[in-house]
């Protein structure tokens, strides 16, 4: 039976806190479709200022609001996207700049660090004198910290290097910043130095920084003004849309000094999972809240097998594609949840030796 | 200066009740994206009894509800959706089936009552074996009531007729059912009766139910599988979304009880503005909670300026289209509320005589 | 046995004449992909200085004519266009500006003479300060002649009032000009006249004009120059295409000059065709070389039935909805071929006497 | 001043034959769009049984045929395509795809010999149970030959892998084959070997096949019917497009015989052109009629300043970005023309020698 349960899937799973229920019962509402909800302004002028950015909109999530941010960049007919291979948008997001947007992606490779070669970058921009039967490159997109990378940053200077190549080529530039935050802290740089080079970005709420619902999108005052109509239009429109944004602006205000907790915790998940006969982690990827550890072939269970072993214990956790599992560490995560799992994890590896030298 | 403001703009604008918000803060809540928010079950399975259908999902609001009840049903790109020229879908929603969804509207003309002429929703419906030239007919679009016939309400007689030929013809029938409860009410016929033709409706919740956020879909397990995948496309899957849910669960229960008042309410508003000179109100057309009343030619003030002085009188309506203004009931509303509007607009009115008498 | 037959179900059926045929097999071509073949050059500067634009583009057909058209106008997502209920554009052609293009369609009835009312194409322009709800009109379709109308024709003065109101409010207009030379035969105004207030039309080679492939674009250079990339988006760019651009600029030498002719036999088979008894027609519609007849109720034959009938006899007829079929005239039908016609028909309908006159 | 052109931009430059032309002038046509044209008819079944497919259809270019073919295997909103990264569909045809179909591209790097790894192919098999956040995989795309990779052929027992591993995930495979007769002559395999395991393909005829225009797709009846409607709604029908056809006819049988000498040619150009100084190919690259050469680094002149320059002395070749050149040979390219254009190459290189030689 189990009696514990450390829940490691992702940091979309943390429940909303004293703080933030309190917050949603008192929260000053009106009809945010009209325009009239001073909670939702009060939490849009709050990350403008943290982005640096002349304006914030509140969205449903991150996948709309990257959604979003890609069709106002490429609202023209024939537009074409710069992203990265392993991007979460290209990914995870169903598509949807395609099937819902009609943009088409161009892929760059994402190297082990989550950046995109530069002259990679560059070549992958369309020569518009060959617009006959080009699409037109109108936006590149970035991510930071980068999910499918294992939680690695990308520096201000990486960012900037991209930004200026997107001016010299008329394009814009579009961060999907769903753990910003957790980059902010790991490389010890403001939201808002990350974000300089950036013509708009997306911003989770609901990850790391640990509101129940919602993410933001930051830009230009004309930019967010096309994306609130766009908003309307996918349906992510809502009325006293208040009583959530007023957990997220207690979740900024609680929740970023948690994240450097978090990170420490993620490093001493990641050397106890290392020292276990089986498994193996590229230490110094772990940057911010996320851990990837590979079981090695080796070993006499795969990775599929382990997570469902690691569900009967209490701790769940995500498999990342052969032979890769993935942990996400977030403020409700103690360090004795840490030490929990680590010894959960042992064990269970404990019943699965070494192919060669079990008896 | 102001010291009493009724808003009468719509339904949408009222604020959640303390019940409401003592729900949002003691909401038990997870990930419902990764499908495992208790709340949100919660209320999806209330709302599918309700209905009389297999299965419900919670949306972010109404034009989410409506667009994924589209997409669905014309998930096959070349389909056409016949639907009333008056209908909020085609009138007010940014064009998003088409502009989002690909799909090509063709309008049928809404009678003054709401409905449209059975004959002529057959005629509309695309001769297959033309289909060289064709879009194919994939959808049927009703609305009930119907905001923008003043909230008429469809019977559930003639409902069926329109489910018969849909089925006769092979396509599918949905019922844009933002304000359904209204009609229910108004009716005395329950929402599973209004729904039995439909393949698929939307339900408000922050409408007349008065909840903050959020809307339903409700349809078949196999209609509302594919719209969960749609959700999360467009944006609109949220995480501990139960905080919301919460306050929709007591919404159903607090206020559909409270909707025959509003009807009422709405009725004592319309005679009431109907006997001021110079305004007139179709009487017989004021079946739930909407009231929409024309200014006279013969008056010296245009609607949008009444709208603007009453606005400063703090009572908030709006124009709906020379010579019309729309005013909308809800929860909110108490009958001093319409006396209070009713001498507002009595007073402002008496400084704007009718053009032949004023001296 | 068929000795004789007379296709008068579209002008498209006409077959290439002798010189159109020497004309291709001379003519002098090059890859019009890489913008290098002579002929085409030659026909679009020719249709260009015709229709009074600055440049011209051909494409394979009048449907693709008019999606680019629609497309290029309405590049930016979001867009709506006002075009007539029984428009070419919004009935035959696949709904293909939303299935493809994701333009959302908002139709004005098209009176009996083929016109919109001029004050309900002004209401149908979405106000651009309810942005929020409604989609961007950027452009008016008008058709002319209109074929659904019985190719009745629009006139230079109503033309040039839709292009004020256009203007008036920044949108554009489109022309569906795919039988606009018979309007200008029909009407003594040149082409150029017709088009002067359009910001674009379609022109169709292959209707009366009667070459065996293709269709024209014509426009501001800036909009052909979007139209070409469009085209080739499509699939609509062809390689050595002055092969069948050299019959279209003989269609043009040829075939304008026998408009009038068409025009003249169409009447003589309208007037015939009312002498019938059982079948009505409107005389008055008949302005070029469509003739809609109804089979009227008394008769004891469907319209499918006639045509089907009147196909054993050679002669072949369209349907065109109960209780009406359509005859289009063109420069292969001769003023034989209309007596045999009539001939026949009128032989077909003794057959079947009137319901209460039959023995 | 030149007197002389040799044309190797591509193999789409080519001009109609007599053959062709007496075709065109003496073809049997009629209405291809109410589907009577003869020839068109005699073509489609010719090229559907050199296919080894059920059905064929003609369309405008290959761009079209390609375009129609994703489509309709993706005509469900959600579809993701698996293709390479530097396949014609992914880089040279607009994104239309995606821009003008939705559908959402995942590309596979292509290795220099033009295929793409199986295990890649299938990791990118979209796992059907991740639905909520992953688009569909309906389709995989090969191209044989791949002109980015220069021309190089797709054995049969390659296809039939991919073939098997789509099967096996139940999704399509189309096969880009606008030069598929190059292939099969290079294989010595037949064209409907070579497509065995494909579910649809497209055909050039207006590349090697020295046709003015066209390109045909094959698949199964049913596949055909769809891709029938898809080609009216792009616009891609056309009246006696038997004209055009007629061409096509004579092209299959004049010139596919001649492949085999276009092949040899290209080898002597390739040989040639290593022999120069300061230019490199890739010998074993060179499998069909197309040729990729690089100028050196060493060199003092630019892949475009050579292109210019040989555009000068007439002969007209394509830069294939730095520091490559295309040269495509085809049928009206003679032996002579061959040793012409190495001359010319050979006497300009002469005049920009090698950066550490010059004087």
């Amino acid at each position: 039976m189990v009696t514990r349960t450390v829940d490691l899937r992702s940091d979309t799973v943390t429940k909303p806190t004293e703080a933030m229920r309190a917050a949603m019962a008192n929260a000053e509402v009106d009809d945010d479709v009209l325009g009239n909800d001073p909670t939702a302004f009060h939490l849009e002028a709050e990350m403008a200022k943290i982005s640096g950015k002349e304006a914030a909109l509140f969205v449903p999530s991150g996948t709309m609001g990257n959604l979003i941010s890609v069709l106002v960049h490429c609202d023209i007919r024939g537009s074409e996207v710069i992203l990265g291979d392993s991007s979460h948008i290209h990914v995870y997001e169903n598509g949807g700049i395609s099937t819902i947007g009609g943009v088409h992606p161009k892929t760059v490779k994402n190297d082990e660090d989550g950046t995109m070669d530069i002259n990679q970058i560059e070549a992958a921009i369309r020569d518009p004198r060959m617009e006959i039967c080009y699409p037109t490159t109108r936006l590149i997109c970035l991510e930071n910290s980068q999910a499918h990378s294992g939680g690695r940053c990308l520096s201000a200077e990486y960012t900037d290097k991209v930004g200026e190549l997107a001016k010299k080529h008329g394009v814009k530039l579009h961060i999907d910043g769903a753990r910003i935050f957790n980059a902010s802290v790991a490389l010890g740089v403001p939201v808002s130095r990350l974000l300089l080079a950036a013509d708009s970005a997306s911003i989770c709420l609901s990850k790391g920084l640990g509101a129940p619902v919602g993410s933001m999108i930051v830009g230009s005052k004309s930019f967010i003004s096309k994306a609130r109509i766009l908003r309307k239009t996918l349906g992510g429109g809502m009325r006293q849309v208040g009583v959530v944004c007023a957990a997220a602006i207690i979740a900024i205000k609680e929740n970023v000094g948690k994240l450097e907790g978090d990170h420490r915790k993620a490093k001493v998940l990641a050397e106890g999972l290392n020292k276990i006969k089986g498994l193996q982690v590229d230490l110094a990827a772990v940057e911010t809240n996320i851990i990837f550890f590979d079981v090695l072939e080796e070993v006499n269970i795969t990775e599929t097998e382990l997570c469902k072993v690691l569900g009967d214990h209490g701790v769940l956790v995500m498999p990342e594609g052969p032979p890769r599992i993935r942990l996400v560490v977030h403020h409700q995560i103690s360090d004795s949840d840490v030490q929990y799992t680590l010894s959960c994890i042992q064990k269970v590896m404990c019943g699965f030796p070494d192919e060669n030298n079990k008896k």
